[in-house]
C-alpha cells in the first residue's frame, strides 16, 4: 500500500528580498514526496529529469525512503527550469524564466511495483498528465489530491475540469479559487468548486493559513506566525505532500483526520520557507515536527464552554 | 463596575457592490457600545452628536441599558458624518466625504456616575481626545483597550505614540500594524509595538480573522467564511465592543480569557457585516450570539493527540 506522488522534479533558480540562488533542486515532486516521507515510508515518485540532474539529489530521495524507479532520466535532455523573483510581500512573484526541456513531452511512466498505490499526489503538472497517471493505475487509489494552479485555468480550463471529475481534494489558493469559480466570497466558491467533482476543497491562503471545505463542514486552520519568510518556493506542494502524507499514515479519509492532516503538512510547509529551496526539508526529526505541530496547537486553542 | 465607551456617534452614507444607504447612524462608539452591552449591563458612553442626531437612536441605546449621560447634544450643530464606497473586494474603499462638525472642537465630558469606569474602550478618534479620557478618570481602569486608524499615524503620529505608553490592548488592522511598526513580518510588527506600551496587541485580519500578541505568546483567531459581506462598516468597531464586553463580564484580565474575547468579538463582527449598519446588532438574542460562536468553536477545532 503505497503513496505515488507526480510532479516536476527540477531546477529553480530564485530571487527573494533576503538573497538569490543559482541553479538549485526544486520542483512540485521533489517537496511533496520529501515532506510525505515524514509519515509514510512507501512514498513512490512518478517525474521526469534531464541527464544534467545530479546523482547525489536521486540519492536524496533514497535516503528518505523514496522510490524513484518512476522517475525517468532522459539521456541528452536538460530538466525542467524555473526562475523567480519574489516581491517584498513574499505573496506575489514574477516568472523570470521557464525552459520545459523534458517536461515539453512527459509521459508518466507507471512501474509495476507502484500499482498498489492507494494515496495519489498529482503534483502540480498539466491536467492532461495528471489524467493520465490516473487512467495508467488499474486500481483507483483511495485518495487522489490534486494540485494545480491559474496557469492551467489560463491555458488547458476543459482539461482541468475533466480532471476534476476524477479526484477527490483539490488544492488551490484563494486567487485561484476564485478564478476556477467566478465567485468572489470563498464559501460560494467552494460550493462551485464542490460540485465540480472534488469531495473536498482545500483554499491555501498563505500567511492567513488554509481552509478545508467538504461533508458540508467548514474548517479554518491557522498559519504559524514567521518572523521571516525567507523562501515560499514548494511551500504550497510541501503542505499537499505533509497532508496526504499523514492522511496515508492514519489511513481513513474522513474530514476529522483531514483537520489533522492540513496541520501537519502546515507544519512542514513553515519548516520549507525557513531556507532556500528543499534543504531544511531534508533534514526534518520527528522531533521537530512534534514540536512543530504543538505550535499550532497552541496558537489555534481556545475554549468556551 | 462599569464599562466605559468613547468614540463617534455619527452618520454614515454607504456604497457597497450590494447597495446604497443614505445617512444612516454609525460610528464607532455605537458599534462598540451595542456590541459590548451583550456581555455587561454597565455600558456607559462617551461622545458628541449635533441636534440633528434622532432621539429615537438615543433611546435604543437605552433600550440596550447604555447610560447616554456621556452622549453630548450640541445645540445648532451637525452631528458627524462619513460617506464611503467600498470596493468589489469589500476589504478596501474610498472615503467620499468627511465632515466633522461637532467632532471639531469635541471635549469629552466625563460624568459623575462614569467614575466606576473599570473597562475603557478608547474608540477610534483623535489621540489626543482618548488621552484626555484616561486624565479625566480618576482612578485608573483596570483594562484599557484602543482602537485606532492609519489617519492617525499618518498626522497625529506623536500623540498616537504617547497614548500607547498609557494603554493594555491595541487593535488595528495588518496594515496598520505594518505601518506603525515598518517591519512586513507581523510576528517582528508585534515585537516593536509591544516595546510602545500596550501589553496586548490585536491585529484584525478581516476575511482572514485576528491574532493576539501578549505574555510571549500567540493566538489565531479564524474568521468565520461567510458567503456574503454586505457591509464591513464597523466591523472593527463591533468587534472591539464585544471583545472588551466579553472581558468585563469574566472580569479577569489574562491571555485564556483574551482568546474567547476574541471570538465573541469576532462573533459579534460576523453578524455586523449582514446588514447596512448597526441595524442586525441592535437586534441579537443570546442564542443567537450562543449559536454563532458555537460555530466558531467547530470551524477552529482540530484534535491532536
Amino acid at each position: 500500500m503505497s503513496l505515488v506522488v507526480i510532479g516536476t522534479v527540477a531546477f529553480d533558480a530564485i530571487e527573494t528580498p533576503f538573497g538569490k540562488t543559482d541553479k538549485i533542486v526544486g520542483g512540485a515532486a521533489t517537496y511533496a514526496s520529501l515532506a510525505a516521507s515524514y509519515f509514510c515510508d512507501k512514498v513512490k515518485i512518478v517525474a521526469v529529469v534531464g541527464d544534467d540532474f545530479p546523482e547525489s539529489e536521486i540519492a536524496d530521495f533514497g535516503n528518505h525512503g523514496i522510490d524513484t524507479e518512476g522517475l525517468q532520466i532522459k539521456q541528452g535532455e536538460k530538466s525542467f527550469f524555473w526562475s523567480g523573483r519574489y516581491h517584498e510581500d513574499m505573496n506575489s512573484r514574477d516568472t523570470l524564466v521557464t525552459e520545459l526541456n523534458v517536461l515539453a513531452d512527459f509521459d508518466p511512466v507507471i512501474p509495476e511495483n507502484y500499482q498498489d498505490c492507494r494515496y495519489l499526489m498529482l503534483g502540480n503538472l498539466t491536467p492532461q498528465v495528471q489524467q493520465t497517471v490516473i487512467s495508467r493505475l488499474r486500481q483507483r487509489p483511495r485518495l487522489i489530491v490534486l494540485d494545480t494552479m491559474n496557469f492551467w485555468m489560463d491555458v488547458a480550463l476543459t482539461d482541468l475540469l475533466d480532471t476534476l471529475k476524477m479526484i477527490d481534494v483539490l488544492t488551490i489558493n484563494d486567487a485561484e479559487a476564485r478564478q476556477l469559480s467566478g465567485e468572489y466570497s470563498l464559501v460560494k466558491a467552494a460550493q462551485k468548486i464542490l460540485k465540480m467533482g472534488p469531495k473536498y476543497l482545500i483554499i491555501k491562503k498563505g500567511e492567513h493559513g488554509a481552509l478545508l471545505f467538504g461533508e458540508g463542514k467548514i474548517f479554518s486552520a491557522p498559519a504559524l506566525p514567521l518572523e521571516e519568510v525567507f523562501d515560499p518556493t514548494g511551500a504550497g506542494d510541501t503542505f499537499a505532500g505533509g497532508f496526504i502524507g499523514y492522511m496515508a499514515k492514519v489511513s481513513t479519509v474522513n474530514f476529522q483526520n483531514m483537520r489533522n492532516a492540513i496541520i501537519y503538512g502546515s507544519a512542514l510547509a513553515s519548516f520549507c520557507v525557513e531556507k532556500f529551496g528543499p534543504e531544511k526539508l531534508k533534514k526534518l526529526s520527528q522531533a521537530e515536527i512534534a514540536d512543530r505541530v504543538q505550535q499550532f496547537v497552541s496558537l489555534a486553542q481556545f475554549e468556551i464552554s
